[in-house]
């Protein structure tokens, strides 16, 4: 639906944190809007779940609805901006809204990740704009970048923190000792954490992230269910005393890489030199690293979410839509691409590791795990003593492996297991040099 | 002019390190760029200045010629890339490439910085796309993330490291105690700094870059022989050490900040904090950082110049126009916003300050020096006598000021000058909290 009036209409559904922000900025910034578009933006209809919740003047009381039919069948609407998150309802309105002609904007990473290609393809097939950028990365620019600023480069690998959650609660655990709960109880109090955090500290929101930019790196389909994950709940405040002592920070990331027609796609702890551009980002903060053939290492950083960031996305992809609005029919979508890459498991990756464990204090210890990890032909780069428990005799052993095969690693720490003098093997962490 | 073809004739003008790697691309990336935009691009003319010059076969030689008018005249070509920098006779053949309907990609910061709002409009009158993401960052993706991505922000910011030979002079001079002189003849041995380095060790370069990147984000048109400079020449090891020893770094950073319907814009070394994102970028890295209403901070790092990154840049830009193809007449281009912002002189600015001077070696220097500074309302935050001379009888004096004004720590300098047991005003530095 090509947009040719001086007045674009909008239908936004969600009126949440962020929808209220989106609200306040179409109000607020009317005139430096209209004055980059060409023409002025007028909220028309906003889909809430309950009309009796009071909301402080941030929007007229006759624009809201509980009504979705009166927001995305109103045919006055040109765009829908989604932000209600969650696959469904919201997956519905969207294919709804597109059908009806509308152009879309959403903020929704879980539906982009599992329904991207469908959804972009719909909006192909019915001439309209489907916008995403706000799904990755708050405020950061991402979409655009990778789709255009990008474009002529091979990328072989994107390293990204796509959860201020996790880093915040991590960046405390580093910086203050804090041992995993009380860091996330924390982040809690603060409001970086929800009540219920398990789609963060578990890796779901980031594998979401992860599976989009990966989507648009390498020209493939990711399905986010298939991303191996790790969360960060199994580490300890000691993990990050040992990593630093070897020179490195512990961060959740995001990491795909392609390898001779295989996508190494996965999210979990690594440790990380702490001089690296990553290891600095501290907090909330996200941080994406893309490596490509012309372009080497580029990184982009910022807030990764809250109210405004998102705003900043969302707005940014509504003054996309109106400026594309010359576009002849059949020309909105990128072209939809798609590689043949298969996902490599896990097992069959090959990295360097971090292992902790609990062994009996006496002689001739280290030379059994020694004698295990060179059988499983793991090269150990250092093997260090850090804390012996008199009371239970038993000593803290740390071992940093050169370069080993995943599936290797998994075996040798199953026969770790078996020996009489380990008596837990407390951790293992993957390292990228 | 409309691009409905199947294949996309490319004409280049300048065949240097980045010309050749752009031809390099189109060689041997046929394909991939095919398959993202859905046509071919050929390279039908590249225009070098010596055709006698041997070209280890980079480039058919039938393609080669000296005659700029077998480029920009030749109707079939499509799209000109402009990579001979410099001014003229770069912007005369752009200009006349617009006017014979041409789309033109360049990566000439000179005549972008100087004429880019002219040749903008030019392009819009002649419905054609000119794009410049090359100009600024190298590889960095920047043009288009100002353009779209932020374009909901009122910036109110940004600070920026744009250009590497100075960052690696500086990154040198920081972490091996060079003095400047080595620095830069360490530069030059590795390619990083040219034979006459004028231009980027005077700021020159980084003016240049400042100047397009400050149009973007506050739509004004900034003249970049008005921004006001200063280079690295000056610099000293020492104040690399005694920054460091107070918890910053030395960059060159070119700096705009919107105050108030006044555009406070400059390039000189400044005090930034160690734990700073662009104290942390080292070598020849570029990094941008930007500062809006609604994303809040967000920073581009990565390399800012190369034969590679600049080709990445290019052909991100030949991919966009093929792309907008679609695009209908007088839409080509952005909406060419123009405020008005005076430029504020640098005696108007307000802020911290390093001073190092060297004085007598006596009792109640230090009171005439804090005297004078008073005098002028110039809080002092701290003071610190470095290093003593027995033969001269002369002390290195380190002092960091609160906000004061520019103009006020001018004339106290002055003043300071004129004490008898003040030798010389060695340095003075800003500061960016």
């Amino acid at each position: 639906m090509a947009i040719n009036k001086d007045t674009t209409n909008i239908g936004l559904l969600g009126l949440g944190v962020v929808g209220s922000a989106v609200a306040a900025v179409l109000r607020d910034k009317a005139d430096m809007l209209a004055e980059q578009a060409g023409v002025t933006f007028s909220l028309q209809k906003a889909l809430v779940r309950d009309l009796a919740k009071p909301r402080p003047g941030e929007i007229k009381a006759g624009l809201l609805t509980d009504d979705v039919r009166k927001v995305i069948a109103d045919p006055a609407i040109d765009i829908i901006i989604e932000l209600m998150g969650g696959e469904q309802p919201a997956l519905g309105y969207i294919k709804e809204a597109i059908m009806r002609g509308k152009h879309v904007v959403t903020a929704n990473k879980e539906v982009m990740a599992k329904y991207g290609y469908e959804l972009l393809s719909l909006a192909k097939e019915y001439n309209v704009q489907l916008r995403y950028e706000a799904s990755v990365g708050g405020g950061i620019p991402l979409i655009v970048p990778f789709e255009q600023s990008l474009s002529a480069n091979d990328v072989s690998a994107i390293y990204a923190i796509l959860n201020g959650t996790t880093n915040y609660i991590l960046t405390r655990m580093s910086r203050d000792g804090l041992d995993f709960a009380v860091a996330l109880r924390r982040a809690q109090e603060l409001g970086y954490a929800e009540a219920e955090p398990v789609n963060d500290i578990e890796g779901v929101d980031a594998a979401y992230k992860l599976a989009i930019l990966a989507g648009l790196a390498f020209h493939v389909r990711v399905n986010p269910q298939n991303i191996y994950r790790e969360g960060i709940s199994h580490l300890e405040a000691r993990d990050f005393r040992y990593a630093e002592e070897f020179g490195y920070a512990i961060k959740l990331l995001a990491i795909a890489k392609r390898e001779k027609g295989a996508l190494d796609i996965r999210v979990h702890p690594v440790l990380i030199p702490e001089d690296s551009q990553l290891a600095k980002v501290d907090g909330v903060y996200n941080a994406v690293q893309v490596e490509g053939d012309l372009i080497g290492r580029v990184v982009f950083y910022g807030e990764g979410a809250g109210a405004l960031p998102t705003a900043s996305a969302v707005m940014a992809d509504v003054l996309a839509v109106s400026k594309n609005r010359c576009c002849q029919e059949k020309e909105f979508s990128q072209r939809l691409v798609i590689r043949d890459l298969v996902m490599k498991p896990v097992t069959e990756i090959e990295s360097c590791y971090y292992l902790r464990l609990s062994a009996a204090d006496c002689a001739g210890v280290l030379a059994q795990i020694s004698r295990v990890l060179g059988d499983n032909a793991i090269s150990i780069a250092s093997v260090v003593q850090k804390e012996s428990d008199p009371a239970t005799k038993s000593a803290e052993i740390v071992v940093m492996t050169h370069l080993a095969m995943e599936k290797a690693l998994r075996k040798a720490i199953e026969e770790l297991e078996c020996l009489d003098v380990v008596k837990k093997i407390s951790n293992f962490i993957r390292v990228e040099a």
